[in-house]
């Protein structure tokens, strides 16, 4: 796929250097640095201790440097971690050898590689907040030296790492492409994915000359079985949007058609399942209360500032976000409309959230749906708790064992499918404790023949039935 | 995936008779009459045949059976016939064998069962013109019996099965469920797809009852490899809505982004292609001219009409058919912004427009967004050409040869990328017969590596190169 590269031609003596920087890198005898060890950031700094490059880890936090040290975040490892135990064992004393984490940039010193996994998010007017990205470049450009490399793993709006990344790191008096390499290689990790592992999707590759990609793809192919290099930086930033931009628009559609499809009846879970027996062109997404996470409700607004400040209007992919944005409005809605049918009303009713975390067995909270049905609960009701194995976080609701939190509500919504529910017999513990609720399913996830006649039971995306 | 069905259990005389019928069709021999022998029903009606099934194919148009009678349209068998010559004969005198066709109703007598395969287009005012599934239902009332069994394939939106063949059918006198069998199952053919073959893929059924879907799916088993029962008609026909407004939604991102991603100098291709790689929840679209055919166009708007009608509002299913609907004046526009950049005024150049069909390789002209760019073009240019190696329709452009086509003009648009294009070395053809013209390439068909450095070429998706 590597096709052009605007930049001149480099001399032989820096395609010599090129040479030597690949070699070191086979060699593993550069030493990696990974900023930010987020989600995405501590894997990936693991990976590269696992594959035996001395690592440095920092990040701002002591409270994450110290979650990491006790080993509480340790699941978020586990796609890069054997199976069984011993050999589990074995390469958590290999990353715990060559990775070393610290808070104090100085740590930095000694990096040949720098690998940027800060946050990205959006400010309160939806536009792309750039200060951990723009705060971490400075950082660098404190110990940027000649021949080293710079990769940005962090989701940003194509132009960014030439407009933005570049200029801070070449405040350094270097040069990006002469002095030191720089590429955009954006992260792909999909939480709780756990038949693609990090070391098995493919790595996309940018670069702003073409020694750049070459130097970063020869780092990725020492720790991913394949690297896709790309013909500029800003494809591979595009590539990114892309995905997730796709993601955002096919469940953006499927939420919409559901709302209509409960209207006429038909319910949008078998719908869906009978159009995935095509067997090509079509791609499931199913309903659900809203989309959360650190991509898909954010990064098409990276898009559409970039997009914006061009001029031109991305209206369609605008509509698509601000439909899965009202999806919690809408299951509050549900839940009210649901009340209304057993004659209740919604200010004296109690309710019960089960799950709290934007996904399944996920315990990431960022940008949850949960936040806005708590938060919409709690203005017409007093009475609200939730619930979650994974979180403590309630966003101001009331909490309990998932039994004290169903206990006597009117009303229970399950926002998160969550294996916990299935191995508590979830439907036995809303009958006994109970048996008079409306109880939303925003996930399919009950298997409502389980339940009491008493119960009205009510799925996003099926008809309410009669009776 | 059959959970509910709204209808009366069926007496135990009712059972018996159902079993009977499955008998004959297990037997074959039902008599299968196919009503429509357009693009789906002509390979449904010989698929039948192929199989053994005495078989009736009903047409109005006495042209299009003098076609399939001449073997003129032989092509649309493709998929279900053998690749090697003498199993090809075998099987295509198989079906003449038991394929009788005709424009006399009479010949629908003795038809146990009535598959409906008619267009089901728009009006101009884009809501749903039914009048060729209500002409063919009132056909089929006069010649059905007790005991005899009805399929829709025609694509319609939800509800249309009950709410207007039913109604038409049941004018005979006889009880759709009780005396007859409904069915509604979506037709899922591909044209050109030559690994998807008619009997590989799927077959979606739903029934007004248990009984129909039961006949329906014993007579699918008969020629597709899988069939899949659903719960009700609606689920049905929701199925085949979201199949081809998912590809509607999906084409449309693609095509808005590329829009997007030219201007900020973004190959979309490439783009497209890196985002491939990602192993999960992604699914290539690509940019294009617009849609055509016979589904994406128009499926859509069968669902929006039905929405509409029950106070829904889908915006965001319309703002992408909208879109896919104004690419071609989009293709237009970068026409006339490619002259300009070499001083050229539209109104004053010459034009060839090359594949006039909607499809790669595929004679089918209903909708094609050639029809658009050709008209637009004829609006400000005198002397527009087009040329089609498989269809003689150029929508009032001239034409002649491809050499004709190309000799001499100023533009050539490239709308198809048809296989005739390759094999006949088109970028030479241009080189020599058109060294100074804008080459517009929709589909990324063009290998500009090989064009003489006079030539401005520009694809859609990809930035125009300064210089």
């Amino acid at each position: 796929m590597l096709q052009k590269h605007g930049q001149k031609t480099n001399t032989p003596k820096v395609q010599y250097r090129t040479e030597m920087l690949k070699q070191k890198i086979k060699d593993k005898t550069v030493v990696v640095a990974v900023l930010g060890l987020g989600h995405v950031g501590y894997p990936m700094s693991s990976l590269f201790a696992k594959n035996g490059f001395q690592t440095i880890g920092y990040d701002i936090s002591s409270k994450r440097l110290s979650d990491i040290n006790q080993g509480k975040v340790i699941s978020e490892l586990t796609s890069i971690l054997p199976n069984d135990e011993t050999h589990k064992q074995k390469t958590l004393s290999e990353i715990a050898n060559n990775l070393k984490i610290s808070n104090k940039e100085e740590i930095l010193k000694s990096a040949d590689v720098f690998v940027v996994d800060v946050p990205t998010p959006l400010k309160e007017n939806e536009t792309p907040n750039l200060l951990f990205l723009t705060k971490t470049c400075k950082t660098i450009t404190k110990f940027l030296r000649k021949e080293t490399l710079v990769i940005v793993e962090s989701t940003i709006y194509p132009g960014a790492t030439e407009e933005i990344v570049k200029p801070l790191l070449e405040e350094s008096g270097l040069h990006a492409g002469d002095d030191f390499y720089l590429s955009f290689s954006p992260e792909r990790i999909d939480p709780g994915n756990k038949k693609w592992s990090l070391e098995k999707i493919p790595k996309i590759v940018g670069g702003i000359n073409k020694e750049s990609v070459d130097v970063a793809s020869s780092l990725f192919s020492q720790i991913v079985e394949k690297v896709v290099p790309v013909s500029s930086l800003q494809v591979a930033e595009a590539t990114k949007m892309l995905e997730n931009i796709f993601r955002s628009v096919n469940i953006a559609l499927v939420n919409d058609l559901s709302k209509f499809f409960e209207k006429m009846g038909i319910d949008t879970w078998e719908t869906v399942a009978a159009a995935s027996t095509k067997p090509f062109g079509f791609l499931p997404h199913y309903p659900g209360p809203g989309v959360g996470g650190h991509c898909i409700p954010k990064d098409p607004f990276y898009l559409l500032y970039k997009a914006r400040k061009m001029g031109t209007n991305l209206e369609f992919i605008e509509e698509a976000a601000c439909i899965n944005r009202n999806m919690p409005l809408y299951v509050v809605h549900i839940a009210e409309e649901t009340l209304n049918t057993c004659n209740k009303n919604v200010r004296e009713s109690s309710f019960a959230v089960l799950g709290v975390t934007y996904k399944k067995d996920v315990l990431d909270i960022r940008r949850t749906p949960s936040k806005t049905v708590i938060t919409e609960l709690r203005k017409v009701s007093k009475n609200v708790m939730a619930f979650d194995p994974l979180t403590d976080e309630t966003f101001g609701a009331k909490t309990g064992s998932l039994e004290e939190t169903i206990k006597g509500k009117d009303c229970i919504i399950l926002l998160v499918n969550h294996s916990y529910f299935r191995e508590n017999s979830i439907e036995d513990k809303i009958n006994e404790l109970a048996p008079n609720c409306c109880l939303i399913d925003t996930r399919n996830f009950i298997d409502s023949s389980k339940l009491k006649k008493s119960i009205i039971y009510r799925c996003l995306g099926k008809p309410l039935k009669s009776g």
